[in-house]
Formats: structure tokens, sequence, C-alpha cells
């Protein structure tokens, strides 16, 4: 017997998974989850058959959705995680000393159960004192929230489903309004490769240039998602995502990582000729830098 | 009817293109070559099944094995392309104008008649005065040249069939006999993600080590090779691909790109956590840098 797991990636590109068993799958009130244990990736999660990660490459994801912005925050103490109910965003976070609170918002707690079964991987730091947990629309969180984040991390499904309100220009300036006056803000953007994924990508970029004075991209290799290039959104304040990085502090934690590092964390800032033509497309209101 | 290609990226990972229709199918002497036309990726050419190249994301292979030495080395003006019968590498060295005399060392004469005749986007300047087109196995070709390239760009298939000896400490050691006192080598090097495909990335990054005193690995985002996470190789008798980049005079000669940038060029040399791990480990003879 063979058991393949497909994703499209577009109507034309299939990528495809060799599975041993299923060793979950549920329909929540919100959307289908599945875990599956393969011999490639070990186990992965989809969500309504969309891959969310694997235990061979989250870490790529995971630790650059969360060591990038603090390593650019001297002092982030509290951090809004929203999605992200596998549990990675919030392994990672939990690893630095000087982080005192990490709220995370998922709507979907079935999502968390089935990691925290499956996924002990990435849902090994759920139980964290500093770790409080909401099952809640991320989008209607923030909406009464003002100046108590240092840190927000969106991490989100794609821009449909249940996570297509975590795209919208009101959730990203609830969140600007969440921020304390030096907040950071990055969330996971989609691909620029295929053409769905980069409309997605502008879109979410556009409204995000609109409610923030600071606005970046950077980039990771992220193998089971979508082309394999995958984009995040750094979005502050005040601090620059470059310029304001605070290498030395960051390396004197001595955090071990197997993706991120200062030296990459400069570069993943530098994008592609057409990467940035896509972004500038949509950047009339574009602040000077 | 439905027509899909299939790539097994591994035994357990299947990456698959739907096809409108197969232009072309050959047994050379080397090698089976086939050229399809595709929906989401115009047309593409496989040897013995393998991906070579798509006309939707060529672009970023051919621009990162030109740009990035050409942007290094100031007066670049005899190049030895190895493999690279597509032509794409070729177009791109063609639009510098001190560039003097292009060597096109391709085994398979076979493939360079098919790109012709179905691959105009990257053969179109394979009859550029410059180019001189020698069907010869690489290996053989420079076994006897002395100090006569500045640069050589190894653009082969995988290490094994044809492209094997491309791999070899021989080769490389002749490739250091037959650059100039200030040559680059750049390679095309596999990706670090899947076993197999690492395996053979560090065994010629070991190799290069031993041959050149200058040796480093930069990446790129190619979505339709092996985990769109790939690596090339820059190794050098005296230039250091970041330390030594000129990027203004690069900027000067008003090349349009859709990948390559001088600012990409520096972020490319960034690599993260693990791929040095795995460089390192095959280290045991680096040089002081």
């Amino acid at each position: 017997m063979e058991l393949w797991f497909t994703e499209k990636h577009t109507e034309n590109v299939h990528f495809s998974i060799k599975v041993d068993r299923q060793l979950y799958s549920g329909q929540s009130e919100f959307q289908r989850i599945d875990i599956f244990e393969s011999p490639e990736f070990g186990r992965f999660l989809t969500l309504d058959g969309f891959m969310m990660l694997t235990e061979k490459d989250e870490f790529v994801y995971h630790e650059m959705i969360a060591h990038v912005p603090m390593a650019v925050h001297p002092h982030a103490k509290h951090v809004l995680v929203i999605g992200g109910g596998d549990g990675g965003a919030v392994r990672e976070l939990t690893r630095y000393p000087g982080v005192e609170r990490i709220d995370l918002v998922e709507i979907d707690r079935e999502v968390v159960k089935a990691c925290k079964t499956y996924l002990p991987q990435t849902a090994c730091r759920l139980d964290d004192p500093r770790v409080h947990i909401y099952y809640e629309d991320g989008l209607r969180y923030v909406r009464d929230i003002r100046s108590e984040y240092d840190l927000i991390l969106v991490d989100s499904t794609d821009p449909f489903g249940p996570g297509e309100g975590l795209f919208t220009k009101e959730f990203y300036g609830n969140c600007y309004k969440a921020l304390r006056e030096d907040g950071i803000l990055v969330n996971q953007q989609e691909s620029p490769f295929y053409r769905n994924d980069a409309v997605a990508m502008q879109r979410a970029h556009q409204r995000i240039v609109q409610s923030f004075p600071i606005s970046r991209v950077y980039q990771a290799h992220i193998p089971t998602y979508s082309s394999g290039h995958w984009l995040f959104g750094f979005a502050s304040k005040k601090y620059r995502p470059v310029e304001d990085l605070n290498a030395e502090e960051w390396n004197r934690l001595g955090l071990a990582t197997r993706y991120y590092n200062t030296k990459l964390h400069i570069g993943a800032f530098s994008l592609p000729t057409y990467v940035n033509g896509l972004l500038e497309k949509v950047e009339p209101l574009k602040e000077e830098e």
C-alpha cells in the first residue's frame, strides 16, 4: 500500500508527501484538522488540507517569526501571538528569560488539543507559566487593547477561511494601537512566487504600510510551503529591523538555533529584485527610511 | 486528459507539474532529453527525468551563477562555462561589454540543438560572436589549460550520470590551474535540505576547500529545484565574495535583473546555521579568512 498526501501549490503544481499513517483527523467548528506521520518529514499538521508545519522544517518558520523581532527589540516583555495554536512560536519565545508574559490567542481550541497530543515537538511549552491561552478570534481580541504589547506575532493560516480577518486593514490598525510606542508586529506574509500567493502578499504589505511608519519584508527557505520561498512582514513604530538589530546582545543569550543567526537576520532583508518590485508597486504611501 | 510530469525530490517527496504537451524527446549518447510545455512554468527542460530549467524560474539560477562572480571580479574578460548547454549562463555573460570571450564546453551536442530549437529564452545568445562552443567532456577540457580564464562557471547536472566528473577533486584542481592568478570558480552545488542532496553538497565543498584558498557558499530560492533551497560555491585565488564586491561598478553597468542585486549578493552569503554546520563539518583544512 502507498498513501500520499498532496497539496496543490497551484492548480498546475502539486507537492506530494508519502504518508505512513494518519494520526488524527477531526472537524472543528472552524476547519478540518489532520495530523500525519511521514518518513521524510516526521509528523505534519494540515488545516483544511493546507500544510501548516512538519517536524522536519518547522524550525525555519518558528525561528524566523520569533527571533527576528526579539533580536531587534531590546526589552520585549509582553508578547501576543495570534494564531499559532501548534505552539511553535510560543516555544521559541519561552527561551527568552526577559519575556514575562505570552498571550496566545487561537480561535480553534481543537487545534491546540490535537497538537498537545500529537505534536509535542512544537506544543511542548504551552504549559509554561508565562503562557496564557485565549480561545478567541484574534481580530476581536486586539480591538479593545491599547498600548499593552511589545511584540505581536501574527502566526496565521492563509488569507481565506478562519485566517481571513488577520489580513485586513482593520486588524493591522488595531495591532498598531495594541502595541506600545516602541512595539513590533511580525506576520507570516505568504510567498512572492506563484501569482495567487503574490497577490495576497502584496495586499497584506499595502495594508501594513498604511498602518505603520516602518514596514519591511524578510524571507526564508521553507521547503514544505508553496514554492519554498516564504516571506514575513516586520512592521514597527520605532525600531528598524536591520539598523537596530542588537546582534551582540542576542548572541550573548547563547540560544542554540538551527536556521536563525544574526548574520542571516541582516541577509534575510535583502530581497530579490522582482520581490522588491512587487512590494514597491503597492507602496504609494511609503515613508522615508 | 491530464498529463503530469513528476520528479522525485526524494523517494518520499514528489513534485508534479501539469503538462500541456511534450515538445521534444530524444536519447543522446549521454542522456535522455525532454522538453515540455506547461501552463505554470512555460517550457521546461529535463535530462534523464531531472529538472534542469523552466522558463518561469530559470532567471534565478542563471542570474545567480553569472552575476555574483562578475560583480566581484573587476575585469573578467575570458570566461569558461562548463555544462550549461541550454545557454542561460552564456546569455547573462554576454550582457557584459567587458567580456571578450566565452568558451562553452558542453558534452552533449543534442542538448544545445534541442535548446536552440525549443528554448530560445535561454539559448538566444549562443550565436554571439564572443561565444565558442566545444562539444567535449569538461573534465578532459580543463586538464591541459594553464592560467587562461578569469572565471569558470560549472553549470553542471547533478553529481551522477554525465555530470559526475565535474564534482571530483581532480576536476577542481584542474580548474584551479586553468584560472589566472585572480580567477574565480563558481559551481552549482546542490541543496542542503534533503539528506542525499546535502551529502553531495558537502562532498563538493570539501573538495573545493582542498583546492582553493578562498571557498564560500551562497544560496538562492529556486522553486522548481529540490526543496527550493539551492546553493552555489564561490572559490577563488584572491577575491573574497563579499568584501571584494564592486557594487558601485556593477550598478553603473545598468543591467536589468529580476533576482540579483548587489544588496542581495551580500545577503546570499549569510547562510542558515544548520547549513554553516554542514559546511564546517567538512572543512578540516579551512584557511584563515
